[in-house]
């Protein structure tokens, strides 16, 4: 069994991306700039936020962080995705999800011009990937895609399980794994919970992505020996032991799964650490306008 | 085993959609006006353009039909494009695929004001089917949903796989059938020509859609007792017995497994019939504007 380091991976990254910059600075080219639009102050999204903007300035990156209260308008908040659509400095920015109730997140996500849409959330994106198109592919299977390459895990002509069908993981991972590409050219299926053959595919799965957010959903007697575990859960559980207060749990029992894989993810120190080098690769495109002019 | 009757079903869509045509004319609404864009004089093409025409009469619809030679340029197609997409009358357009080779097939799908890609294959409108937003379906995954659901087949959390990945079809069928929807729900499994465990898969599938362009690829040793199979295929046969000189073979190995099935489409018949009628459903939404303003 061999352990994914996505910290060891995510630092790699973070070198490659900080060396494009100094060559960009060195060049008088411009520096990428992403913005992020925080509205509230939710515990998980105030830390994911402050790490996007640190992860900014480790690569070299410029950022602006713009906040809003929690009773921001919709309208309000439509009005600033404008500014920064029109800002010819901002090259990508993002608005930290989840949203407040009374502010339609979808409305948001549209509003945004999809060439500066570093999550690559907006419909023309999640339609140009589909398609296999050049676009923004959103972060978290960005770093998946990452790390099978990385690692040189095989993947044509094997048996991809996802297991959740969500919008920013579960979807985009099906659609990227089928790809004629590398990775990519897998058989794909994707399991949900209405699924009525959930353990018997996961079994027949040379590689398993599990994104559904129940703690240790997946177990030893659902993987087969030598598949490969991609671990995409990171429920906050609360833990005294921690300084946070909380640790992450991972969707897969990993005690008795690891032992049965070719390789397996951790949590933390999996997929986790890649997300938000995806974010800053994909602002690196947006700054040199290599996806779109 | 049921054979799914896609020629009925058609007649039956056909006499809904001129009822309601009749109504808008009563009430003194807009007509629908679909326009079809047709380049050279491919016999296909040639065949199927002529074919919506005729049904856009049928329902009550306008329509017009443009015709270029062979050698228009990627230039005039996309003028033609633009003042289609200017023409506050005409509702929805197709440009018929394939297109010579001179020409991006991709720049003029994406020229297409989304609003009226009544084909439904510009990325806004598969992006948005991605994440199951309001769209355009593409006509045959279309088609095949509306036969799914005419003939009341349980999907929910059944194993349906596609056979084929193409933008067309096969993905987004994929998505369709994945989706929190009737018909949708299913466990979900893509497999192509890079697949390794096709015949497996297969044969657990409790739905089949083969969508590969290989006459009768699918046989009985991979179909299971029960499956509901849909023939997508439509590859053009010589034949000395018809009048046109060809006929239509499916994807399918009809004789062997049709009855191991406990639903079947034939080839001709089934999908085929059903693809012009989602066309038409798809600008009759356009005409009255219930999908987008």
């Amino acid at each position: 069994m061999q352990l994914i380091d996505g910290k060891a991976v995510a630092a790699q990254m973070r070198k490659e991306i900080a060396e494009e910059v100094l060559r960009i600075r060195q060049s008088g080219g411009k520096i990428p700039h992403l913005a992020a639009v925080l509205v509230g102050h939710d515990g998980g999204s105030e830390t994911y936020v402050a790490n996007k903007v640190r992860t900014c300035e480790e690569v070299g990156f410029q950022s602006s962080l713009i906040r809003y209260e929690e009773d921001v308008t919709e309208e309000e908040l439509l009005a600033c995705v404008d500014r920064l659509n029109r800002d010819a400095d901002i090259d990508g920015f993002i608005v930290q999800l989840p949203l407040p109730d009374h502010i339609s997140e979808q409305k948001i996500i549209e509003a945004i011009d999809y060439r500066k849409d570093v999550d690559g959330f907006h419909p023309i994106n999640v339609g140009r990937m589909s398609i296999g198109l050049p676009c923004y592919v959103s972060a978290t299977p960005a770093g998946i895609l990452e790390l099978l390459r990385r690692y040189e895990i095989e993947t044509k002509g094997k048996h991809c399980v996802v297991l959740g069908r969500s919008n920013i993981v579960g979807k985009p991972m099906a659609m990227l794994m089928m790809q004629k590409n590398y990775p990519g050219n897998c058989t794909v299926t994707v399991c949900h919970s209405r699924s009525e053959n959930l353990k018997e595919m996961c079994l027949s799965a040379d590689i398993i992505v599990v994104a559904l957010g129940v703690p240790e959903f997946l177990k030893a007697d659902m993987v087969k020996e030598g598949a490969v575990v991609i671990d995409v859960g990171t429920t906050r559980m609360p833990s005294s032991v921690t300084r946070s207060g909380y640790k992450l749990a991972g969707d897969v029992k990993f005690d008795e799964v690891s032992p049965k894989c070719s390789y397996i993810t951790p949590v933390p120190g999996g997929v986790g650490p890649m997300t938000i080098l995806s974010l800053m690769r994909n602002t690196l495109h947006a700054g040199k306008k290599s996806i779109y002019e």
